[in-house]
């Protein structure tokens, strides 16, 4: 590995103190709420007022109710027992259905358009107790064609995409946590451009039913919250699992560094974030060893393109026939493509995906996680262009539990993450390895 | 392997002569609608007749309007251009959404529902110049609480399920061809009774947006149609890519002769079949090996419970919170037991899923189709019970494509398919094997 110096200035400090209701995390609010200290509706009315101080300038929201949620919140607050989740807010990326909300995809096509049934992954949290706080900006049907939201760290920046709401929304602090999806970098790079946790889990784990699908070989619903110990809340409801296990403080981990096949694009912050924390987690106790991916895994990029414009242009076959008007040219393009496109082509990049995944015991070896770069740098400038996707894209296709950790700050002081890879369905492992990782580092968790 | 006496008796014989538009394969509806021997509106009258005449006894509809089937015939023939598909009539599963006709799962929570938007692949087959004929009756939720459909052979016999409307439908010449949907045994158990072909892609083959799950990582849109030809004919157009290729006729293929771990289930009907197609094939030129599968895979049949009953609590959350009282006691049982299940149990069933689609190279070694049971015997009589689905379910979970062939006829002159197994996205040359196996066995391709 690279022998940095011990970076001073870059690392995220844990905060000195968050007192607010809103700033708190999911888990001390499920606490105080279910040991009497504090009320949803006074949890709610917390993030609530931080969204009025703040939406007209992150823009985060595509939906929102606040005497509804309020209402929500009320009757939790009555009711004689308390829930797993009891008054925890949480915001919903507006591609996933809601029963009492509309589900808009950021599209003219969709306005008002109004789900009979929650999906999958808001009832489940919903019967936890969870209040839905609202619809949190996606881009254009979960494309790379951005809505309205800034980054809550700069105005002048992008949040990323396409869970650009539920990043800045959480990274704000105006919702302990929201859903968002991720095709091909849409979880992670929101997260580590607005400073949250972003986890994206092993693909299918979390239910995709009532998911306005982009490209279902690889969409995965994934979760943006402010620690890793949330997220494990969260997940815990999900998959009817126990929290995930403490590892302990003296544990000597093996991780495996890996710079991917797209080092060339990591700005200098990245590269800085990586090493940085790598040096620290070697003194910690970690092994540090370099993971090199085969050769064969470089084409994983074109890959997923292929899977994302074939399997796209099926999902918006009527879209495409009966309401192109309504299209961006960004998305027009895409299916475009997509309907052009051969079988073979597919075919191959599917494939090679399979083919990909069955290495992955190999390539992880004995290492217990893989610490990778989660986003090229600090979120751009301009509003435009939520960023560059292939240091998540190249994960997303191969199916793997994934997680940005909100470590580090770059040149002009905005967030910078760094990615843990686990094992396919050993999510759980990677959530503790992502504690110990935070805790090690001396963030927050 | 076993050495039978070659069966005369049972074997499905070609039709002496089909005239009838309604009756006439896809293919040559396409190419007749084509070259103006015919027109849309007539084959669309023609399958109209049809269902006049029969659907009191077959009640394979959940929704159809004549008009408006013939408006969009009328509209198709007065376009200047020919499509792919110009003209054909399709039937779709109830629970796979049509923008111009409701999608009511056989359930009373649905009643009336109307989606705003077609099905991926409604739309693709619309697109191409299908007339969508109707809706066709599901089991309830795709599950196995049957709707009203009967065998078309013999109303007193189950036609199958959950695809029961589709099979009965195009194996009673109503219509020329049906999606239907398999998370079990779906669409190739009604295929075998009704008989029908019935071919279930590998997993994720048809792009799934739009379809109601009932397990996301076992549901598998499906075809029903007479002829291996048509079942192709649709994927081409699918899937944007030629007819798949003619064996030679006088090919040696080899053969997996693969009894499952299910054999003890198969009825005299379904070893005489197996048996006999396995002896005149080999008289046609075939090697025929004995397949025997790993003793681990005698796990997946419950390992598939455990993914169906998990999944769909999850993808029927909301209505499980929220209206129970339209549920029947048969998916209420799956979801109480679903929503209690810990996740342990549950992720140890995906790894062996997992785990044993990784061994399938091995289990095919170098044969070029598994030739296997497809139900167990003949349509039980009764229109409670839908069948057994282990004989099919198998190869569902193992994400291969499978498909059902109508070669048989049982000791009560109900159909009997026998199935056919590839590999994992080798599609097309599951349905070259199959035309070749058609035509062998001296039945209708």
């Amino acid at each position: 590995m690279h022998a940095p110096q011990l970076q001073t200035a870059g690392i995220k400090k844990k905060p000195m103190s968050l007192e607010n209701l809103n700033e708190l995390p999911a888990t001390e609010i499920v606490r105080m709420i279910g040991d009497g200290t504090t009320t949803a509706e006074a949890v709610t009315q917390a993030c609530l007022d931080r969204i009025s101080a703040r939406e007209d300038t992150v823009k985060a929201w595509a939906y929102i109710d606040a005497d509804y949620a309020l209402a929500q919140a009320r009757i939790l607050d009555e009711m004689p027992e308390r829930k797993p989740l009891h008054g925890l807010p949480i915001g919903v990326k507006d591609v996933i259905d809601t029963a009492d909300m509309p589900t808009q995809m950021q599209s003219s096509a969709y306005e008002d358009h109004q789900p009979r049934t929650d999906a999958a992954c808001v009832a489940m949290l919903r019967a936890a107790g969870a209040v839905i706080l609202g619809k949190t900006v996606t881009c254009e049907f979960a494309g790379s064609f951005p809505g309205p939201t800034t980054n809550p760290h700069n105005p002048a920046h992008t949040p990323g995409g396409s869970s650009s709401g539920s990043g800045a929304a959480v990274g704000d602090f105006m919702v302990h946590g929201a859903f968002g999806t991720q095709t091909g970098g849409s979880v992670l790079r929101p997260a580590s451009f607005c400073g949250t946790v972003g986890y994206k889990p092993t693909y299918n784990l979390i239910n995709r039913a009532g998911l306005m699908f982009a490209a279902e070989n690889l969409d995965t619903i994934g979760l943006l919250t402010r620690t890793v110990d949330d997220a494990d809340l969260l997940m815990s409801v999900l998959l009817n699992r126990d929290r995930a296990a403490v590892i302990p403080d003296d544990a000597k981990p093996k991780i495996g560094l890996c710079h991917t096949h797209h080092w060339d694009l990591a700005l200098p912050e990245t590269i800085s974030a990586l090493e940085d924390s790598a040096k620290r987690l070697e003194m910690a106790g970690a092994e540090i060893v370099e993971i090199d991916l085969p050769k064969s895994f470089a084409g994983l990029s074109a890959a997923r393109n292929a899977l994302n414009d074939f399997e796209r242009s099926r999902v918006m076959a009527d879209l495409w026939q009966n309401e192109r008007d309504h299209l961006s040219a960004n998305i027009a393009k895409q299916l475009a493509n997509g309907s052009a496109m051969e079988f073979a082509t597919y075919q191959n990049a599917v494939v090679l995906a399979n083919d990909s995944r069955a290495q992955l015991d190999d390539v992880f070896g004995d290492v217990d996680v893989i610490l990778a770069p989660s986003a090229t740098g600090e979120a751009p400038e301009g509003l435009d262009y939520t960023g560059d996707p292939q240091f998540q894209g190249c994960w997303t296709i191969l199916h793997v539990p994934t997680i940005s950790l909100p470590t580090h700050t770059g040149p002009r002081n905005l967030p910078v993450g760094i990615q843990l890879v686990g094992r396919r369905w050993q999510d759980d492992k990677l959530l503790s390895w992502s504690r110990w990782v935070v805790d090690k580092l001396g963030i927050w968790r």
